[in-house]
C-alpha cells in the first residue's frame, strides 16, 4: 500500500477502504508517512468529503491509536456532554453536577479555550487549586467516589487526533464535516461512555455559522455514533449571542453557581434543562424528556446538584469555599462600561468577534502558548431583542490592563448591532437530532 | 503574510496576488515555509485551478528562482521544441540538427525519462561517451558553435520547480493544468529562448488521455508563453501508440539516424517535419508552413541535417562513429517475437501499459533512481490499422535479461488490442494552436 496512491483514489472521489485508512492513520502516527503526504490527504478529503463507512473507519483508527479507557466496571449507563464550542458557553459546570446527582455517572473529558472559543477546563482551573489532569486510574477512582470526574484529555488519549489537529490548523483543513467528526468522535469514544449527548452550536459565535451545516455535522455524529452502538443525540442551538450574561473564566463559575442556586440569566437555565433532560434519559435515570426536566430541577431545588459541585471541587483539589463566597475566586481590579453609540434595539451581535475580543483581554487564547487572565472578562447587559438608550451600558469590561481594556472595548462596540426596530430574540434549541 | 491565509484563499477559490505568490513560492524555495503547507496548497489548487494571471505569477517566480540563461549575445531568433513525453517519442534528435542546419539557433534543454516516457537525455547518453551536464557557459558556447546543443536541466535553474516537483509526486498533485503548465514553461524560460514549440501528446501513452485535457493545456501554455513576450506555438499530437517503430534508448537512436538520412518510419518522418517547420517559421528562416517543410526536407536530402548531428556528437565528447556504424551503439543480446494469439487487426494499444512494460526490461525509470540499460528495446511490427495473422509478430522485444524478457513480453502481449475489422489509424497532428 502506498500513501500516494490513496491521496490519488480520495482525490479522485474514491471511497477508501477500512485497510486504507488504518494504513494511513497508523504510519501517519507513527511518523513513516510524513506530514507533506497527510496535509495533502486532508485537503483532497475537504475537497471530496468521505462516506459514513469511511468516517467510522477513521474515528475507529484514531481512538485505538493510544490508550482507550474501560469503565465497564462501573454499572450502569455512562453520559458525556460536547458542546462544539461558542462564548459564554459554561452548561457543563451545571449539567454534569446536575445529572450526576440524579445517579448518572458522567465522565467529563473537556477542553481548553482556543480562539474565540472558551474551554470548560480553563474556566474550572480558575477556582483556587482545582485539578483536572489525572491518570486514567485516577479518573476512574473519581467516578466510582462521586459518579462525576472533570478531566483534560490525557498525553495517552486519541495521540492520532493531536498529531492530526495540529497539521490541520497550519494548513486551513480544519474546516471539513468528517475530519471534526471524527475528531471529535474518537475522543469521546475513547474515553469510555456509552451515551452522547451533542450540543452542535450554530450562528455568529460557532464554528458551523450556517444552521444548514450544524445539522449537517450534527446528523453525521449521531449516526457515526450510533454505527459505533453508542446511543446519541445532537440539539442545534443557537450562539448568535453569548450564551448567559458573563463571559470570562471565573465570571462564568459565578454565573453557574448562581445557575446550581436556583437563579441566573433564562437562556443559560434553558439550555442547562434541556441538555440534562437529554442526559438523564439517555442514562435511563428518566423514561421520557419530559420527566427528565422535572428530575434535573428537583436536583436543582434540592440542592443536591450544588452539593454534588462542591464534593467535585473537594475531589479535584480547589478550594470549597467559592460555592458560598465568590470573593474566593479571581476577580478583577477594574471595570468599564462600554456604552451604546444610539438608542435603538440590539439588532444582533458579532459573536465570534466577542470571543476575539475576549482573547485580546486575556480571557481566552489566541495560540495554544497564551497565559488566561482568569480574573478579567465582559458582563452584556444587553442581548439581542433588548432597548437601550443612547449612553447606556450595552456591557461592562472587568480587566487588569488598561491597554488591553481599551482595545476590547472598541471591538465590544464594533461587534454590538443597534437597530432602529425591535429585533426578534433567537430560537435558543432549534432542533434535535436523535 | 501568513501561509495558511493563502492556503484557505485558494481552497475557498480565491484568486492570488502577485505578491501572495511570490511570498509562497520564495519562503518555500528556502524553506521557511514547510513541505507540508506547500502540500496542502497544491491540493487546494488541484481543485480550485489558478486564473491565467495567477500562472504567469508562478511561472515568474519560478523562472527566477535559480540562474536565468542569457542568449541575447546570439543573433536571431533562439527557438527550442518541448513535449509532453509518451513512448518512442524521439523526435528532438532529428529537428534540433535539421533546423540548426537550416541557420535557426536551437538551445535544447531536456529531461530524462521517468514512468512510462522516456526522456532525450536518455537516448543521447547512450552514444559513447556523448555528455549532457554542462556549465551555462558552455552552454553558451556550444550554440555560438554549432547553434544547437543539447544540455540536462543544471541543479542551477529553476531550483523551486525542482523542489516543487518532487513535492508533487509524491502528494498526487502532478496532474494539476496550472502547476504543470508553470512547471514546463518556467524551465523553458528559464533557457533563454525567444520562441517555442510545443508538442501537446493526447492518447493512451500521453499524461493528458483525453484530446480536450491536451488542448486546454496547450491553449494554457500558449497564452502564458504569450503574456510572457514569447511566440509559442503547440501542436496537439497523437500518443495512442508508441511513435515510430522502435522504443528503447540506443534503438531510438538509430531511428533518429535513419530518417535523418532521408528513411525512417513515416508517422516520425511526417511529425519531425512538422514540428520542424514550425520551428523555422518561429525562427524566421522560413515565411510560411509549407517553406518551412520544404527547408526541414531539404535539410535532410542534402545530407546538412545529419552533419549537424554528427557535428554535434562530436562537440558533446560523443563517438562519431555511430552515426555509420551502429554496431557503435550498444545493443541487447538477445531478442525475441512477441506472437498475436489470434488473427485480426491491431484495434488499440495501451501505450501507457507499453510505457511500464519498457520500465521492467529496463529502458526506462519507475523511479528517479532506476538504473538504464542502454541496450534494450523493442522494435514494433504491428501498430494501430495493420492486419495480423495467428502466431505472426506484433514486436520484437530486445533484452539482455530473461526474467525482465518474460514480464515485458506478457505486458507487450496484453497492450495489443486485435479486433476482428480494420481499425482507423489514428490522426498525427490533431490541433495546431498558435
Amino acid at each position: 500500500m502506498r500513501a500516494v496512491e490513496i491521496i490519488r483514489k480520495k482525490r479522485d472521489g474514491g471511497e477508501l477502504s477500512r485497510d486504507e485508512i488504518a494504513y494511513l492513520v497508523r504510519e501517519y502516527a507513527t511518523g513513516r508517512i510524513p506530514d507533506y503526504q497527510l496535509s495533502a490527504f486532508l485537503m483532497a478529503v475537504f475537497f471530496q468529503s468521505m462516506t459514513t463507512p469511511e468516517v467510522a473507519a477513521l474515528t475507529e483508527e484514531m481512538r485505538v491509536s493510544g490508550e482507550v479507557i474501560d469503565l465497564a466496571f462501573i454499572p450502569g449507563c455512562k453520559v458525556d456532554k460536547h458542546s462544539t464550542g461558542g462564548v459564554g458557553d459554561k452548561t457543563s459546570l451545571v449539567i454534569a453536577p446536575a445529572v450526576a446527582a440524579a445517579g448518572v455517572t458522567v465522565p467529563m473529558m473537556s477542553g481548553r479555550g482556543l480562539g474565540h472559543t472558551g474551554g470548560t477546563l480553563d474556566k474550572l482551573e480558575s477556582i483556587p487549586g482545582f485539578q483536572v489532569r489525572f491518570s486514567s486510574d485516577k479518573f476512574r477512582q473519581l467516578l466510582s467516589t462521586a459518579k462525576l470526574a472533570f478531566i483534560g484529555q490525557t498525553e495517552n488519549i486519541v495521540p492520532a487526533d493531536r498529531k492530526l489537529y495540529a497539521l490541520r490548523d497550519v494548513t486551513a483543513t480544519v474546516e471539513s464535516r468528517p475530519l471534526i467528526t471524527a475528531s471529535i468522535m474518537s475522543k469521546k469514544l475513547a474515553e469510555g461512555i456509552d451515551a452522547l449527548v451533542l450540543d452542535v452550536k450554530t450562528g455568529s459565535g460557532a464554528f458551523m455559522k450556517a444552521q444548514p451545516q450544524a445539522e449537517a455535522l450534527a446528523e453525521a455524529m449521531v449516526s457515526l455514533g450510533k454505527a459505533c452502538g453508542k446511543k446519541v443525540v445532537a440539539l442545534v442551538t443557537d450562539m448568535n449571542q453569548p450564551l448567559g450574561d458573563l463571559a470570562g473564566n471565573s465570571l462564568e463559575v459565578i454565573e453557574c453557581l448562581d445557575v446550581l442556586k436556583g437563579g441566573g440569566p433564562a437562556d443559560l437555565v434553558a439550555l442547562c434543562t434541556e441538555l440534562s433532560a437529554h442526559c438523564l434519559v439517555l442514562g435511563e435515570a428518566a423514561g421520557a424528556l419530559e420527566e427528565g426536566r422535572k428530575i434535573y430541577r428537583k436536583a436543582i431545588e434540592s440542592g443536591k446538584a450544588l452539593e454534588k459541585f462542591r464534593e467535585v471541587i473537594k475531589l479535584q483539589g480547589g478550594d470549597p469555599r467559592v460555592v458560598d463566597d465568590y470573593r474566593a475566586l479571581p476577580s478583577a481590579k477594574h471595570s468599564m462600561d462600554v456604552a451604546s453609540p444610539a438608542g435603538g434595539f440590539v439588532g444582533a451581535m458579532e459573536t465570534e468577534k466577542i470571543g476575539l475580543a475576549l482573547c485580546v483581554l486575556g480571557a481566552g487564547r489566541e495560540t495554544v502558548d497564551s497565559v488566561i487572565d482568569p480574573a478579567v472578562g465582559v458582563r452584556f447587559h444587553k442581548k439581542i431583542g433588548d432597548a437601550v438608550a443612547a449612553g447606556e451600558a450595552l456591557c461592562t469590561v472587568h480587566y487588569n490592563d488598561e491597554e488591553r481594556c481599551h482595545e476590547t472595548r472598541k471591538r465590544l462596540l464594533e461587534s454590538y448591532i443597534i437597530v432602529p426596530e425591535p429585533a426578534p430574540r433567537p430560537l435558543l434549541v432549534k432542533k434535535t437530532i436523535s
